[in-house]
C-alpha cells in the first residue's frame, strides 16, 4: 500500500541528521567536561543504529515521496524525533519521567518553549544546548532542513515543503524548492549569528548569547535561566532580543529581499503592515497601562514592547511577569495569543495574514448583502485572492476553534479555573509557551497530570503542522484503497 | 434617499402594538390596586401619542418597503421599543436609573434575562408583569408579529422576516409569509397557554404561573422570585419548565408539524438530533459529576438537565449555582453558551444548525484535501446544501468570533477576571442571561458601570438579530447613493 522502504529511507536520513546534531551537542558537554555527556554518546550511538538500520533495509530503494506518504512523513517526524530527542534528559537523569522528558522534547521541536523544569540553572550545559538546539531544529522546520541539505528526494519535495511551512500559499522565493530551502536556512543561520554576537557584546556569557539566539530566532523562547531574560537587567539585551524576536515573526521571504536589496517588498507587504501595526498599537497601550500603573516611562515601554513581540511572535521569553498587571493589559497580551507571527516566519499560532484575510472578508460578507448580486473579490497585495484560499481560511479558523473547545473542555478536567485551562490550549496549539493562572510565565508544567502532558504535546503538533497535516491521518478516507 | 413617510408609517403602526401590550399591563396594575399604575398610563400615553403623531404624518403614504428600508426598520424597532418600553421602571422608581432601565429593557426584548435587580420580589405586579411581557413579545418576534397582525406592508414582508427569524434559511411552514407568521404566533400562544395551566397545577400562583411561561417560551429567563426557580422545591414544576424550555429552543415549524400530525419530520430532522443528542449527553457527563460531588440521585439529575436546558436554549433560569460546581462541569456548561437553540426557535445563540453544517464541512474539507479534484458535497437532511450557503455560515462565524473577541478585551476594561469579561460577552451576545464569576447565576449586573450597560445592551441587540442586520447598518456601502 505505502511504499515503506521509500518511507525507510527518508526516516533514515533524517534521523542521521539528527544524530549529527546529537553528536554536536557531545562535544559541546565534552567541552565543559560535564559527567552527563555519556547520555549524548548512548544517545547518538541508538539514533545512528536505528537510522543505520533504516538505511541498510532500504539500501536498494529511489525514494519517491507520493503525496500520501509525504503527509505521514511530515507528521511522524516531529514525533520520531522527539521520541530519540528526549533521550538524552532520561539518560542524564535531569528529566527523570518520560512523559516529562517527551513533553519537553516536543515542546522544544515545535518552539512552544512550555517547559516542565523548576530548576533550569541546575542543568548541565549539554543538556541546555540540546533543549535550545531543539529550538532551533524546529523553528525553520525539520523538513525544509532536509530539503535544503538532500534535495534528492523524488517528486514529493515540494508537498513536503508546503505541508511544514506555516500560512497559506508561501511566496515561492526561487523557482526550485531546494533552492528555496537553503536561501531560508542561510538567512536563518547568519541571523542568529548576528543575535549572538550582539548579545555576547551586551554582556551574556558565549554560551547563554548561542542558546538565547537559537531560542530566539526559532520563536521558541528556551532559556538557560529559571528566570527567563527578566535575568538579565540589561536594557540592550532586551532590546536586542526583541528587535530580533520581531525578525523571527516576519516572513522570512521579505527578510531576504530586504537583506539582498530589495527592502520595499517589505514594507508593501499587507501582512507586515498589519503585524508592526498590531504590535506598535498593543505596545502603546500597554505601555501607558504600566505607566498608570506606577512603572517608569522607558520601563513601561521596554516591558510592554518585549512581551507584546514575546507574546504575537510565539516566542514566550518573560521580562515582567503579566501575571501581575491588570485584568485589561493581561486581556491584550491574551488577545495576541490568537494572532501568531506572520506566514513564512518561525513564528506560529494562527497567523496575521489569515485574520487580515478573514477582517477583509468579513466587511466584504456585508457589502454582499447589500449588493447581493455584484461580484466583490478581496484584494490582497494588489493581487485578487482566489475565492478557494479565502474559504481554506475559513475552514482552518472553523477547525481550529473546534479543536480549541474541545482541548480546552479536556484541559478542565485538570485545571482549577478558566483562565487555566483556555491557557493550556492557547499557549500549546498557538507554540508560545507560557500561559495565564496556575502555567503563567513564572510557573511552569509540572504539576498536569501524565496523560495531560501527552494531549497538550499532541496539540503542540497539531499548532506546529497548522492542523491539517496532522487531522489528515485521523480520516478514514485518507487510510482507504 | 430613504423613504420616511414609509418608514415612519410602520413604526406608527408598530408603536401602536406597543401601546396595547402597555394597556394589558396597565389592567393587571390596576386589578393588582397597586400605586404605581400611574406609571403604565403615562407611558401608554406617550407612546399613543407619538405614534399617532407618526401615523397622521404619513397618512397619504401607501408603505412599500424596500429591502434597505427593511434592514433600518427591523435593527431601529428593536431599539425604540427598548426606549419606550423603559419608561415605566422610570416613572414608577423601580429602576431609577437610565442605563439600568435601558438595560433591563433590552435584555428583556432580546430574551437575554441579564438582569441588574436585586430585589425582584419588591417590585409590584404591574413591573413584574411587564418585564416578563418584554420577553414574550421579543420571544417570538416584534416584526414577526407585525406581519401576524398587519400583513399588508407591501413587498418587503419576505426580506424583513427573514431578518428577524434567526438561523439559517428557515424552512417555510407555508407560502405566505404572512400565514407562516401568524400560525407561529398561534403555537406560542398555545403552548404558553399549556404551559401556565401545567404551572399552575404544580402549585404556583397563577400570576407567576403566566409569568414564567411567557419568559419560558420566549427563552428568556425573567424570573418573578430573586432566587429564579430555586425558589419552587418542587421537581413537578422543575421537570414542566426543562421540558418548555427544551420545546421553545426547537424550531417552531417542526413543533407545528408535531401538533398537526406529522411528528416524522420532526425526528427525523438532523438539528433535533443533533439538538437533543448534546442535551443528554452534557447531562448525562453534569449528572454522574454531580452525583460523584455528594448529591442525590434524582437531584444530580433535574438540576444537571434543568441547567442544561436553560443555557443551551438560551433561557437562563437557575435552580443551581453551577458556579458551586468543579471546574469540568462548569466548563461544560461555559461550552454550551457558544451552541444556542435550533434555527426557527425563540432561543439566540449560534444556533444548533451552523455548528453541524461547520462540522459537516470541516470534516469534508480534509476529504478534499486527499481529493483535492472530487466534488464533495455536504448533505443536510439528506438534501444537497448549496456552497453559498457554507460560506455564508462560515463568514457568520467568524464576525462572531470578530465581535466576540474584541467585545471580550473592552469588558475587560470593568472586569477583574477572565470568567467574568469573557461570559459577559458570552451571555449577552448569545441572548441567555446569566454568566460565570462577578454575573453568575445568583449575581447580577448592576455592578458594571452605565458604559459598559449600554454596550453589552447593543450586543444583545446585535446577538438577537444575528449580527448582519445591525452591522450592515454600520457600513459605508450601505448609506451611500
Amino acid at each position: 500500500m505505502y511504499n515503506k522502504k521509500t518511507i525507510s529511507k527518508i526516516f533514515g536520513k533524517l534521523l542521521m541528521i539528527e544524530c549529527l546534531f546529537l553528536v554536536i551537542t557531545l562535544f559541546v558537554s565534552l567541552i565543559y567536561r560535564e559527567d552527563d555527556y555519556m547520555a549524548f554518546l548512548y544517545t547518538a550511538g541508538i539514533t545512528f543504529s536505528v537510522a543505520s538500520g533504516l538505511l541498510f533495509y532500504s539500501r536498494n530503494c529511489r525514494p519517491e515521496l507520493k503525496k500520501r506518504e509525504g503527509y505521514i512523513v511530515v507528521s511522524v517526524v516531529w514525533i520520531i524525533f522527539s521520541i530519540f530527542g528526549c533521550l538524552p534528559y532520561l539518560f542524564s537523569g535531569s528529566i527523570p519521567d518520560i512523559s516529562n522528558a517527551f513533553f519537553e522534547t516536543m515542546s522544544g521541536f515545535t518552539t512552544t518553549g512550555s517547559s516542565v523544569l523548576n530548576n533550569i540553572e541546575e542543568m548541565s550545559h549539554g543538556i541546555l544546548f540540546w533543549r535550545s538546539l531543539t529550538q532551533w531544529l524546529g523553528g525553520m522546520g525539520i523538513i525544509v532542513l532536509f530539503i535544503a541539505v538532500l534535495p534528492n528526494i523524488g517528486i514529493g519535495n515540494r508537498e513536503l515543503f508546503i505541508a511544514e511551512v506555516p500560512g497559506p500559499a508561501p511566496d515561492k522565493l526561487t523557482p526550485s524548492i531546494a533552492a528555496t530551502a537553503q536561501k531560508l536556512w542561510g538567512l536563518y543561520v547568519a541571523f542568529t549569528f548576528l543575535e549572538t554576537v550582539l548579545l555576547w557584546i551586551g554582556g551574556m556569557s558565549l554560551f547563554d548569547a548561542v542558546n538565547h539566539s537559537f531560542t530566539t530566532m526559532a520563536t521558541g523562547g528556551y532559556s538557560t535561566k529559571q528566570a527567563s531574560i527578566a535575568f538579565y537587567d540589561s536594557a540592550f539585551i532586551q532590546y536586542v532580543i526583541t528587535v530580533f524576536m520581531l525578525i523571527a515573526g516576519t516572513n522570512f521571504s521579505l527578510s531576504y529581499m530586504l537583506v539582498t536589496g530589495r527592502p520595499r517588498k517589505l514594507f508593501k507587504d499587507e501582512e507586515y503592515k498589519f503585524y508592526m501595526t498590531i504590535v506598535l498599537v498593543v505596545s502603546a497601550l500597554i505601555s501607558i497601562g504600566l505607566f498608570w500603573e506606577g512603572s517608569a516611562v522607558e520601563k513601561a515601554i521596554r516591558d510592554s514592547v518585549f512581551t507584546v513581540a514575546s507574546i504575537i511572535t510565539t516566542t514566550g521569553y518573560a521580562t515582567a511577569d503579566y501575571e501581575l498587571w491588570s485584568h485589561f493589559l493581561k486581556m491584550l497580551i491574551f488577545s495576541l495569543m490568537f494572532i501568531g507571527g506572520c506566514a513564512g516566519s518561525t513564528g506560529g499560532g494562527f497567523k496575521v495574514v489569515r485574520i487580515l484575510l478573514l477582517v477583509k472578508n468579513s466587511y466584504h460578507e456585508i457589502k454582499r448583502m447589500i449588493h447581493p448580486n455584484a461580484v466583490i473579490n478581496i484584494k490582497y497585495n494588489k493581487r485578487r485572492v482566489p475565492s478557494k484560499i479565502v474559504v481554506n481560511v475559513m475552514a482552518f479558523l472553523i477547525l481550529y476553534i473546534g479543536v480549541f473547545a474541545i482541548s480546552t473542555v479536556i484541559m478542565s478536567i485538570c485545571s482549577n479555573n478558566l483562565e487555566t485551562s483556555i491557557s493550556s490550549v492557547a499557549t500549546t496549539l498557538g507554540n508560545i509557551g507560557p500561559g495565564f493562572g496556575d502555567i503563567g510565565p513564572t510557573e511552569n508544567f509540572a504539576y498536569y497530570p501524565s496523560w495531560a502532558k501527552w494531549f497538550l504535546s499532541f496539540l503542540m503538533l497539531l499548532g506546529r503542522l497548522e492542523l491539517f497535516t496532522v487531522l489528515i491521518l485521523f480520516s478514514k478516507t485518507f487510510w482507504k484503497k
